[in-house]
Formats: structure tokens, C-alpha cells, sequence
């Protein structure tokens, strides 16, 4: 039963960063909770909270954003009883006009659940700085 | 009831800055939990898992820092059953023999509840970037 929504948690991520590679803003429509704690930090970013805020800036980002490629390694998922926290390690190439770059970023992603259907609520990603 | 646990919250998560900005590891060790699945990412560090590897991010700043002055807001706490999730804006003078330098994080803190105590479980810090 754990290991099932365990699963399903993994299934919500997965399809996080499927949109956010796709840079398909409906996508990220059904990805997120509507509820008014939401929250997400872009790396180096101030935080964004409520759904009106964070909606603006997938749409900023993908406005602006030509192509991406994402490899994600989750590191690990804690499981409660309505909650769900994964810490994730993203590896991303982003296309610009001087070619691909890499990058990579520290996830903190946190789900809910809702009527069965997992849906997040707090993403923050920060750089990670070599060395 | 949810009031009471809130402050009980802030009260930990206060705790947390005050052991930072006294660089006092003794009291550090009292704020987190031990529980395997718990996580540190410190500004454009890479993720530790574990209270070992935690303890030891913090001894290192700790004995590279010469002094830290906090400023913290705590933007919003979401009260779970077992677990809480606050996210703070830190303001932080840190002193370098150049002088002190200002910098602002953004913090996603999560805390659990064992036997009547509230213990971090997970501290993510990012740089916020100006402009």
C-alpha cells in the first residue's frame, strides 16, 4: 500500500517535469494544487505563493525558454498520510542561442493529496554550484 | 488547538536561527531529528542526507564563519498531522575581513513531531538572486 502511493508520487513528479520540459503550461495546469499555501522558488528566485503567481512564472519561464532537457534523479521520497516530500537532483540542458548548457539544480518538491490524485504544492529548486 | 502547534512551531524553527547565528553546534544538535530520511541543502551545496553528514555541513560553517547576524520572516507555516512546513526569508550579515556582507536565502524548513517535541527533518536554502 506505502510502496503503491509511493508510486503514484513518483507518477505526479514524473509528469512535473515532463511538462515542465515540454514547456506545456496546461500541462503544469494539472499538475499543481489550487489551494492558497502554494508555493514555488526558482532557482534564485523569490519565493512565489498562490496559484495566480506561480502560474506567471511558468509562463514567464516558458516564454523564455527555447528548449530544455531535464534528467532527474529523485533521491528520495518521505511519505505521510496526505503529504508526500521528495528531494530530487535535476540535471538540465537549456538550448540558447550559443548552444545547450548545463546546469544543475536541488528540487525540493512537495505533493498532496486530493481525492486520490496527488498534486503539488511547493517546488524549490536551487543551483547547484560546483565545486 | 492548531494555534498552540503553530507556535510551537515557530518556536523550533526560531530555535534553528538562534543556534546559527550563535554558530553553537551543541545547541544545532538539538534541533534536528535523527531519523534516516532527514536532509540539508545549504546554499549552492549539494543535498546530505543523513545526520552525519548534516551534523558535518554545519560543523564546517560553522568553523568558517566568523560571525552571522539573522534577519528571518517566516512567510507562511502549513500544519500537517505529524509534520509542518514553513517558508522564511532569511536576511544575513555575515562578517569576512573585508567587513560584513549582506545576502538574502530563501528557506523551506520542514519540521516533525515526536513525543510532544517539534524536530527539523529538512533545511533548503537558496540564494535569492538580485533583480
Amino acid at each position: 500500500m506505502e510502496e503503491d502511493e509511493k508510486e503514484a508520487v513518483k507518477r505526479a513528479n514524473q509528469a512535473f517535469y515532463c511538462a515542465f520540459e515540454k514547456l506545456d503550461i496546461q500541462a503544469m495546469d494539472a499538475i499543481w494544487s489550487r489551494e492558497d499555501h502554494i508555493k514555488c522558488i526558482h532557482p534564485g528566485w523569490d519565493a512565489r505563493a498562490g496559484w495566480c503567481a506561480i502560474r506567471d512564472s511558468w509562463v514567464l519561464i516558458f516564454n523564455n525558454t527555447q528548449a530544455l532537457r531535464f534528467s532527474v534523479s529523485p533521491i528520495d521520497i518521505k511519505l505521510y498520510d496526505r503529504s508526500a516530500i521528495l528531494l530530487c537532483l535535476e540535471s538540465i540542458s537549456t538550448q540558447t542561442s550559443e548552444g545547450w548548457i548545463e546546469g544543475k539544480v536541488v528540487s525540493t518538491n512537495i505533493f498532496e493529496k486530493y481525492n486520490n490524485q496527488w498534486l503539488m504544492v511547493h517546488h524549490h529548486g536551487s543551483p547547484l554550484v560546483a565545486g
